[in-house]
């Protein structure tokens, strides 16, 4: 019997077909073989010139900006969404509402080798990423035009990546908030108001007792199937703590985060032979926005990461209607990332 | 410039990049060249055997259930995603919310011939099955245990669906309001108490007004482009008149909107040289489902057809963020709709 469930959040209905569940061996191959190399790859070291001059890198003091020698490199988008110069403005047309398409788009490049995703890199590869990424988000919210920041991934052509497989993540700034992100903050806004305790702390405390959907477990984050997964494997990291926003870890809490990532997507790729997938991260929009309905986000929000992978194609009925069919349950997932032994890296 | 544009009804905003506005032509064709005849579809005239036995046809009096002669035939579905028996429960786990996976899933088929898309039937086959489609709908509102029903198609292997390219919609009938449907109802109900007019009704009086996203129009209905579209071509068709539930239709709007389901879709496959595509319709819930804060749905909701050609890939940005950019202008896909002749009918 398939089962109805309910994304707590987001009041989101999604159907786990428990009678057809997929094994990760069932889904169709859907991402190419990956070249080793790509000549003309504008996030390859050596190919600096094909980018716009980056925003920042980590490279070795003596060397000069926009050459080889980087570990970490940040630069704008070669096609950017929005436009960063210009003024923000808010008009109306008629009952429609219109914003001056004003924001920053920056590609953060994860590795100076051809690598195409997060689980080729060491911990400390992907710590130094962190550190960036960290830094370009709290320098992002300086300008008193952005509201919100995304960060993001999309890995594989099936995930949009695009003909390019180099390991990168993309940051967007935005004048509004997104609407999903809306809802969220409005989901955990409402649940607060009910019980004036956050509910990812209370799906924390219920995940942790039931271990049923747990994928890994570090000693301050978990990466989790969520009770109502809207595709196969998909995974959430958490923090366990209460916090409400990304920037503000601590060293040693960036140190961890590197760790669950690192083991996350090694078991992914290994349980499901290096998949195309999608990473979003919804985090507590900048203290400029965060007036009226939530002021209380501090106490009511709490950052995750989302990770999808891609193994089914998503049609009209969940497009229109919002409403998922899974063919995966959560349960089957966070059983195969648990039994995925973590293989020894044999790169960097 | 880039511009920002806010959905009026679900506060979404849009990115449209006018600058790097995409002509119909620099699509990727995504659908591939479709076979003329398949000789194990399941719904085509001949292989009715190959289906679960029909719930209802149009057929001549006389001949009998399951075999030639039909002009449109419902089947349910050969891989329903709900089960149609069992109790409707609803428990609690913990703090997450499980139902039983009832619903009714079935299968509308179209045609008999092996056509792909609504494109290639005539007026009077389309009114054949809005005829057979609305008393579908009407016959499972009496199942207690339904809130709502979705109708739905998946048109090409892009948008999901599956092999066998034979003209069909879905309909699922649900225990739950899907979410998105729960979206809209909330949106226009906001409207309402700020305006007490239809918000629907609104926009429909500044497109007609302005014309510019038109795209085709009959005495009845419109099929426009909506300001804050999500998708290149993405097109609503609405009844100029208030109504918020598509069951209630005069016979004399049956006919037209048959009339203007083949022009928009004639022209679509002119325009887009035959692309995939989903359609959803968003009705009024079911009237056991109208209650509490819904109570004034007959007034603030209005029905529609979303249409949602499948020219671009779906990123994990606007996964994650429902945040979508769309690189043909809303204004741009009314102009070459609006120019598209519609060719004389060869078949039928």
């Amino acid at each position: 019997m398939p089962e109805l469930r309910k994304d707590p959040l987001m009041g989101r209905w999604v159907i786990i077909s428990t009678e057809r569940a997929k094994r990760p061996d069932e889904f169709l191959p859907l991402a190419p073989v990956l070249p080793e190399t790509e000549p003309d790859c504008p996030f390859c070291e050596g190919n600096e010139s094909k980018t716009p001059p980056e925003i920042m890198a980590v490279r070795p003091a003596g060397l000069a900006p926009n050459s080889r020698g980087w570990k970490v490199r940040v630069v704008p988008s070669i096609a950017p969404v929005l436009r960063i110069e210009g003024k923000m403005e808010r008009r109306p047309q008629g009952i429609y509402d219109v914003a001056s398409g004003i924001g920053a788009h920056e590609v953060i490049v994860e590795t100076p080798q051809h690598l195409p995703s997060l689980s080729h890199l060491t911990q400390e590869q992907i710590q130094q990423v962190l550190e960036v990424t960290l830094h370009r988000m709290t320098d992002l919210e300086k300008d008193q035009r952005f509201k919100s920041v995304l960060l993001f991934k999309n890995v594989g052509e099936n995930a949009g990546s695009g003909k390019t497989q180099h390991a990168r993540a993309q940051l967007i700034a935005l004048p509004v908030i997104p609407v999903r992100l809306k809802d969220e903050l409005h989901g955990a806004n409402q649940y607060f108001q009910l019980k004036e305790r956050c509910i990812f702390c209370d799906i924390l405390r219920q995940e942790l007792d039931a271990q049923q959907r747990l994928a890994v477990e570090t000693s301050h984050f978990v990466a989790l199937a969520p009770f109502a997964s809207r595709f196969p494997f998909e995974l959430w990291i958490l923090p366990k703590g209460h916090a409400a926003d990304f920037t503000k870890m601590t060293p040693h809490e960036k140190g961890d985060l590197a760790r669950i990532l690192q083991w996350t997507f090694l078991k992914l790729s290994r349980v499901l032979k290096d998949p195309p997938y999608n990473t979003i991260l919804h985090t507590a929009p900048y203290r400029r926005a965060k007036a009226g309905a939530w002021r209380t986000i501090d106490q009511d929000f709490h950052w995750h990461l989302e990770i999808m992978p891609r193994l089914t194609r998503v049609a009209g009925f969940e497009w229109g209607s919002g409403f998922y069919i899974n063919p995966t349950p959560p349960e089957e997932a966070a059983k195969f990332m648990k039994e995925a032994g973590v293989p020894v890296m044999s790169r960097g």
